[in-house]
């Protein structure tokens, strides 16, 4: 199926014309993501969202980008914020996957898991990994901006030699997966 | 472990450095990401590059982001396109993934599993989904580029209900993965 209206004959599809929101939605509600939840400190305290949009641009300078939409309450903290810190979420981490993805949580009411970087921003102990990032560049687009961002500290509890499958998150089409061995498709 | 110089006392992070290429990787090596391969017709024919960075960033304009290394012979092409196709892979798609992100391999050799639009973008049949995209904007990055684009025209063959596994393909710390049933975690 195309996003074609109805209306239009089969096979001459409008040249130049847009898509439906929900046929773009269509089409990625079957893209799976890894997940990430990203911290800043703003003028109201500490604020975190999580994100299935983080992806690593370049390793030399080390630079990753994301995008975040407006319908979350810690966007305009991190969108104005100069630093962010960016959690790298694997199966373990799922409860702070959850908080981050559940509207109208105090995601900082536990002050035993999280503690204040000595530059400033909020940090989840025990996460898999975790980057301090400034942000280099915001881009509008469409109600979302997109963040890209350089790291300037690197924190990897959860080290994964080349190949070993660990215990990756991936959201996909509403509902959290663990990969692992059993999910590996032959080489 | 920290990104820090070896030299550094423990417990004193150097604040505003960047970190290695190396530590770059290691966190990212544990960050998986769902599957695309992307095409562009240039003067010298078609090209395609597999990605494992597109993400959606609005669905109202319908806009998604990508980055592409300077490593791979596709991406002066796909950086020049005024439109690309955007194809969404599941593990079916698995052999057409697995082409594009090997060098030196023609992708366009099998002219039976590709065609040329109306529009003239090379698209690869019987894909999970695939969007045709107007690039809006292009952003250098450390040896990569950003692409932000909007989709012009969408084709999903294979729908899913809201919640269903289906087949997802995923790729992680460089191996492949299945998403189904097998490998969802509990509401």
């Amino acid at each position: 199926m195309t996003s074609l209206p109805h209306s239009a004959p089969e096979g001459t599809p409008a040249i130049g014309t847009s898509v439906s929101a929900d046929d773009f939605k269509r089409a990625f509600r079957g893209h799976p993501g890894g997940i990430a939840v990203i911290t800043a400190y703003g003028e109201n305290g500490p604020v975190a969202l999580t994100a299935s949009s983080v992806s690593s641009v370049s390793a030399d300078p080390p630079l990753l980008i994301f995008s975040v939409s407006a319908l979350s309450s810690a966007t305009p903290t991190i969108i104005a914020a100069d630093t962010i810190v960016v959690h790298l979420l694997d199966a373990d981490d799922i409860s702070l996957a959850r908080a981050g993805a559940t509207s109208g949580l105090d995601r900082f009411a536990d002050t035993t898991t999280w503690s204040r970087l000595s530059t400033g921003e909020p940090v989840y102990h025990g996460v898999r990994a975790w980057l301090r990032c400034k942000v280099v560049s915001r881009m509008d687009a469409g109600g979302s901006t997109v963040i890209a961002a350089q790291a300037l500290q690197v924190d990897v509890e959860r080290d994964l030699e080349p190949g070993e499958s660990g215990a990756a998150l991936v959201y996909h089409n509403r509902a959290w997966h663990r990969l692992g061995e059993h999910s590996r498709l032959d080489d």
